[in-house]
């Protein structure tokens, strides 16, 4: 049994909260709404995360930051994104010794392109032990109904990443692969949204289900050529966090990417879906990271580029869906032979 | 403008009837009941398999087999797996040319363990010209509906591949890619049938959207485990005829693996399964084939050993996904270089 903290109570930092508390740890759950808090402690739910599921008696809300990570070794960092650096920047000023971060946000940072471990790494410099990154194919819904789930936790040290696939695995629901291989970990996590994104837009356009499985299946190539141009191996992208990640993301309606996309397929406009959607759609936001780095780098992705347009200069959505459709006809292995960046 | 033979008028042969009549070829539909035959010359529907959609001038029904093929030298085989080697007995009677045949029939051939391509060329020997197989993400549903779908083409022959691509590709909805791993496109094209049936099963017991993926992730290993020990390309598994038919067949309502898989998963005895469905479920028979192909070449294939157990040897469908839940914790990446065989 351990002392755990998880950092933001959304959807995945509850239900990941969940698993913690169901395998014996105890857990403080950190938020910044006095009221969610209170509603975690006293009526023992997160109505507007986890709608209808019971908290376990073992998670506690904190309110406090430096509260929630006093004498505490291993904390699970679940804040949107964007909000890494500056929940970061107050936790060093409440830990002395190391921690442990094992990051569960997706993205890649616009402008400095950097991955998650890589911002964390930054941020935490000599009071961080280690960074482990736990992914995979799991909408926090699911997984807060105990229904089946495999993930995978990779980091540049392998016996960290072991020590955390210890403390979330269990033989009931929840099953941890590790992978040693982080970089691709982390660009599959974050580029699939950029794909659910582009699914969610077909899917609203109504083009049915062989458009969006030729999507998906060009879109993890694309993703698979930007990874291993950063360095991934590409056996990865065939792996949990590849393809696996890639199709609960694009398929499921639990999916928020891919739900920001239908809307956008339906003809909604960018900023009232945001607003609608009322959480953190990271695909909007990694779509500028990933083509940023794709003209940095050189490295053709067809569909980000198109998605990319739709987003930030206003390219009408069916007219995007409709150009990727009527690429001129090719050679199957041509590019798939792209995808190894050959 | 070429005369070309459909022979079988189930939902595929139609649908891609349609796509040959919207280019302009005038296409001999062959079907053996008569009933059928008079709709689709008389009423211009085939409401059985393709309800609410209205066929093409372009297509004409043919009872008479020798009617059909009478001067032709393409023709598409559209039948049931378990029915070629019957049908193209009666074809070989028809002619005296040798043609080209393109498959889009979907197996392997218990017992013998043949590819589709392999038992066109044994049962047509000489009066073959060249065999080609066309596959990929497309429910013929959507295909007559002109949804954009996207489909390759396979051959020994690869000219004869692209004179088939130019046949089928338009710009409006049906695009065609080329790719030369014959083995690799046929095997994909099999045996993702086996994973939508599984996935069927644990979507019928309530597992949700993370076991499916989990689920389809591993099987998309073993089918390329298999295949890569066959002779193909990993590369083919990663492509159209690997994950985009893998997702399209697992993920979609129109899938009658899918469906079968279901119903089993709900409690429904095999035998009232396959009577239910009124038309061909192919996995069935592939996952036998399968199972007694990686047997006999000592490949690990998890998900088709608990299938064919629930199958043919009675086991109980919860039992066989727990089972597949259960096993103990790994890396990942060990599981992954297994796609390759290694």
């Amino acid at each position: 049994m351990e002392q755990i903290a998880v950092l933001g109570a959304g959807s995945w930092g509850t239900a990941l909260s969940i698993v913690l508390a169901d395998n014996g740890h105890a857990v403080r759950l950190w938020g910044q709404r006095p009221e969610q808090i209170e509603e975690i402690n006293h009526k023992r739910t997160n109505e507007k995360y986890l709608p209808g599921i019971q908290l376990p008696e073992a998670i506690v809300g904190y309110l406090s930051l430096c509260g929630a990570l006093e004498s505490i070794e291993t904390v699970v960092l679940a804040v949107p994104t964007k909000a890494i650096r500056d929940v970061l920047k107050k936790v060093r000023e409440c830990i002395r010794q190391p921690i442990t971060i094992v990051s569960v946000s997706k993205g890649i940072e616009p402008d400095t392109h950097k991955r998650i471990s890589e911002i964390i790494e930054e941020e935490m410099g000599s009071l961080l032990q280690d960074v482990v990154i736990l992914s995979g194919p799991s909408h926090a819904e699911e997984v807060s109904l105990r229904h089946p789930t495999t993930v995978t936790v990779s980091s540049k040290n392998m016996k960290a990443a072991e020590r955390i696939q210890d403390l979330f695995m269990n033989s009931q629901y929840f099953r941890v692969y590790t992978n040693p291989d982080l970089i691709g970990v982390e660009i599959g996590g974050a580029l699939k949204n950029i794909i659910a994104l582009a699914a969610g837009i077909t899917d609203g356009l109504g083009y049915g289900d062989n458009a969006k499985a030729a999507l998906m299946t060009r879109g993890l190539a694309e993703i698979a050529r930007l990874g291993c141009t950063l360095g991934a191996n590409p056996l990865t992208f065939s792996g949990l966090t590849g393809i696996g990640d890639l199709i609960v993301t694009c398929t499921s309606v639990h999916s928020r990417n891919w739900r920001a996309g239908h809307l956008l397929g339906k003809g909604k406009p960018l900023d009232e879906v945001l607003e609608s959607m009322g959480m953190v759609v990271e695909g909007v936001r990694t779509t500028k990271a990933a083509y940023q780095l794709a003209q940095k780098l050189g490295v053709k992705m067809p569909i980000t580029e198109v998605l990319y347009d739709v987003l930030f200069n206003g390219k009408d959505p069916k007219e995007g869906a409709d150009s990727l459709m009527a690429r001129v006809k090719t050679h199957e292995m041509e590019d798939l032979v792209n995808i190894l960046g050959k």
